[in-house]
């Protein structure tokens, strides 16, 4: 196997959660330098906005519930576009490493020998909470944060949710629209009061952006609400509606 | 309570985890602008660095074992600097929301009537993860991500370990130095292999970034050696050091 490792060619990055202001100078700087910019659809046109004007822009597809186009195509034109010599800049709403499916990417670079860095991005999570006013940690509350993907809930074993339906724990449910009920059963089940807190973020850090409150009882519908995409943060509230919240129910 | 709401006077932000290119565009932004800085110790002096001149620096201590200022006198502070009228930047390393004891200081500014806003960072384990060039989550390994803290290991339940000792699981252990043989222990116990790959990243993202690959068998060892703070990265490895492993080990 041949390898180029003279020069990073692509770099895999995360444009964070649609906010331009949520980008790194890292990740801006390499937009601005990038020849081809791959990016998901859920990357903002904001976002996009700020590409170099040498940049041309490919849409991947959308995420969520898969790529438009397949993995293996959408890694195949990376290694193929770094090895016709272009700066490439893959571009993944979030950050890359959390449900971004960064793994196949970087398999197909290694296998083609192809140098590539990798830059983190701020993830759905963190800015959902920073619009709530909430911590997604706190002392006497939680010390642990689970990220959780709804998408393929019928893998997560029972003991998960056994931890999860304990008072005060937090989880943020990427991906979660489709499987709101199956979590508000389990958790349910596993003992976890009807009046937890939650709130479904959708377009978190937007303009757009809607904070839906809810508690387990109201979880399914009030996640269909959401049109965009969603996370959704279980065992937090808006800060405002946490306080009402005990006011109300405790 | 009188408020004075027409003006965000007070942000708490995330600076990353060091690395001054990590910084998001916003966070940069408000570090031009604000009169006061209130920051960890863990924030870089590559990062201070970017404060507008007319800022003025306040380091409010050591993070990891308990700041030097205690918490009640920060808040305390806070809030004085922002009732005097000054534009209050309060810097956290990484992600304000992780483990980053944010709700204390909110709540302070809640009582006060002071109006703020909660801008997130990089936290620890995505920049680890991408320094290794590793996604945190992958398909047909975890589904789930965790963030825990080594600081408090006594408060973490069984069950937790119990699926966090299952092949595939994934986690990020801050503030971990201490919990490591601890953590090993409970792991094994319930069943993890001591070849579970895992890795401590020592100052991530920073100019002194250590990677130091581990298997649960080493890792006290391995974590002793780590000087600055470091995040443990349970079930991960740097992408050849896994490689070889497989090799070696399955």
């Amino acid at each position: 196997m041949e390898t180029l490792e003279t020069q990073t060619q692509v770099t895999l990055a995360g444009a964070g959660p649609g906010d331009p202001d949520l980008l790194t100078v890292a990740v801006l700087r390499e937009m601005m330098c990038a020849d081809v910019i791959l990016h998901d659809t859920l990357v903002s046109a904001e976002v996009l906005a700020l590409a170099g004007p040498q940049a041309q822009l490919i849409e991947t597809g959308k995420t969520g519930f898969g790529p438009s186009m397949k993995q293996g195509d959408i890694s195949s034109l990376i290694v193929r576009l770094a090895q016709e010599g272009q700066r490439v800049l893959r571009l993944k709403s979030g950050d890359p490493g959390v449900f971004g499916r960064l793994g196949e990417e970087l398999d197909a670079l290694d296998a083609a020998g192809i140098a590539y860095r990798v830059l983190p991005g701020i993830t759905a999570a963190s800015a959902a909470a920073a619009s709530l006013g909430q911590s997604l940690t706190e002392r006497g509350r939680n010390r642990e944060l689970r990220l959780l993907t709804g998408h393929d809930a019928d893998g997560l074993a029972e003991q998960d949710w056994s931890a999860l339906a304990r008072p005060g724990a937090v989880a943020a449910i990427y991906m979660g629209k489709r499987a709101a009920r199956y979590v508000q059963g389990r958790l349910m089940m596993h003992g976890a009061s009807p009046a937890t807190p939650a709130c479904v973020v959708e377009n978190a850090s937007r303009a757009d952006q809607v904070i839906r409150p809810a508690t387990l009882a109201t979880l399914p519908t009030v996640t269909a609400e959401a049109k965009g995409p969603a996370v959704i943060l279980l065992g937090l509230a808006p800060r405002d509606a946490r306080t009402a919240l005990k006011e109300a129910v405790l």
